[in-house]
């Protein structure tokens, strides 16, 4: 049984989700149904991003991601639907599938403009329902990406700048904070892997030791560790590493290893 | 595989959605469970009916919707079960299944008197599991509507005042505000159709002038389209419409095409 | 089809709820996931244990409930996985799962200690994906408990007292806070069975009167019903008991029938 993975910024209070729900019920029966998010905060296209590439980490093959944080509805954005490791992902072209797209070396893309697959009526307003959903369902019954529409080799790309080297360590930013208060780092944990008793992060101009396990933090102690998406974290034991930093996604955060 | 799908205001953070679902998964193993949401306001029905009307249309014929906003739980109020269109509907007899009981010339509705179809005890304050849940799962079962009660040719009306035309254009009601502050009027689609550039909206003393999408909106400007309910919907590009003009539900709106 | 049913204290913003449903996919890809709910106070076992233990009531045998309220992750605290009543629960041993585990005689449980049921590689820090995730998709999938680890014949519990007859009635605790308000005590249903006109359940220097349905309460009156748990509950209609008595879990609670 295939799996539809649903990822939006529309909150649970409302019919947009049921609507949705109700299209791929409609339209792929045999498929599973399965919320990563309704709560990503409203509109912010980059959390929505990292949330969708760190969820999709663990999906089966041939599961098909419907994400729609689309601030732009009604404009002439485009909708595209790729294909990324036996994966499907349907969404705006808006930098939500960037971080997914950016793993593989030549990601499958096209552009949704074949009408035949999408609801009869299709509003102004609502996209997701009556675009995004239809395509999600066809590709999780087994439908064939190639004919949503053209190929579009290009997507928008979010202006994260990479993880890089440099003179005693590395330097990075701060992709994401969780709901737990830890600081999320683009730096590789292999940054840490040959010296993490010399080494030190810091952020927001306070610096913070490398420790295996959050619990090894003493009180509002900030610690880094390697966080369980292979990056490393900053981290309060019990506590809201983010708070004590007052971070924020894309401060930057330097590694030494001297 | 059939589909149960579940609106209620019990929120999701105790065991209450959780025991109803255990119940549905052991009466009807073979049927999806799909969240519409559990966060309608507490006890409002007229929210719940809407939510459950516009999430409903989305749905396959033979999706059963089980809906809980009960405040009258233990008291002599009916609980029913309806077919409107090929679809079940589970509830309370308090309107909130009469927005998509009066979609239907004649719908088949039965009181929920038959007791075999229940729990085997059923308890004072949690009908939900109790009743409305066992006879969601028969009917996602495939049984019939017929058995679980004597036939109920009348059914708990919500004071909606319907839409109508007027001299010069048209006069309604909010009828919800979403939860992005747009504000969803009972005024069909089709009353902008004929003259859109001309037409204006008025509700809470600020008039509205029709945009195709949103976006064409500027700054706290308050606009009109055709929503993806076909209905006239007030609404601020990134913004709340029903803030910036304090719109509640049952506020009057005025349609002039002149 | 069989049934995997989620409680964690994750909240539902982020990705975490996500990758463990992604793992549950690709491992157990015919069982269908159910969310209890993701809202368990953080890092409050007793009240996941409460939750947990109300809900699981309702599912059907062999359901799996993956329960992560695991304020220790990293540390040497025991994750198990147990059989009682035909159902499966797997999470940390630290009274999480105390509560349903008491209800057998001779749960049967085992410590998870066999990597080759893990996820290859085991972070530090969301063993939720990484290990418990695996087990309860093994156990779902058809796979033996006996095989996962060795025995553990005790379990981590809370320290809830019980309730007790005593002179003149019962001596218990509020077991529950619930999301409406209502105070849930752990006496039974039966202490008040033989005089309930003339019994009296006093809470926080306040005595209530017992009645058959919420309804039957006045503006703002605390009374005592036999709730759906069948255990002796505190309740204002409309309103929530707990503000009106300042009532917490553990508080004492007496019950008089002469």
């Amino acid at each position: 049984m295939s799996t539809i993975a649903l990822l939006t910024d529309f909150g649970t209070r409302d019919w947009y989700v049921g609507a949705i729900k109700g299209v791929l019920r409609a339209r792929a029966p045999k498929a599973q149904i399965v919320d990563i998010t309704h709560e990503v905060p409203p509109q912010d296209v980059a959390a929505g991003a990292f949330t969708l590439a760190a969820a999709a980490l663990s999906f089966p093959p041939k599961t098909v991601f419907l994400a729609v944080v689309d601030p732009d509805v009604g404009s002439r954005r485009a909708l595209i639907a790729a294909a990324v490791d036996g994966r499907y992902f349907v969404g705006p072209d808006n930098g939500l599938l960037s971080l997914v797209l950016a793993r593989a070396a030549a990601p499958r893309i096209v552009r949704l403009t074949r009408r035949r697959y999408w609801a009869p009526h299709v509003s102004q307003t609502f996209h997701g329902r009556d675009i995004m959903a239809p395509v999600a369902a066809y590709l999780a019954a087994g439908g064939a990406l190639d004919r949503l529409g053209p190929p579009q080799p290009r997507f928008a790309l979010l202006k994260v700048p990479p993880a890089r080297r440099q003179a005693g360590g590395w330097s990075g930013v701060v992709a994401h904070i969780d709901v737990f208060g830890n600081v999320i780092t683009n730096l590789p944990g292999r940054a840490l892997a040959s010296a993490p008793r010399r080494a030190r992060v810091r952020c927001r101009r306070r610096t913070a030791r490398v420790v295996s396990s959050y619990m090894e933090g003493r009180a509002r102690e900030v610690v880094a560790v390697v966080g369980s998406l292979g990056r490393v974290e900053l981290a309060v034991f019990k506590g809201s590493a983010a708070r004590v930093l007052k971070a924020r996604r894309g401060d930057r955060v330097e590694l030494t290893t001297v």
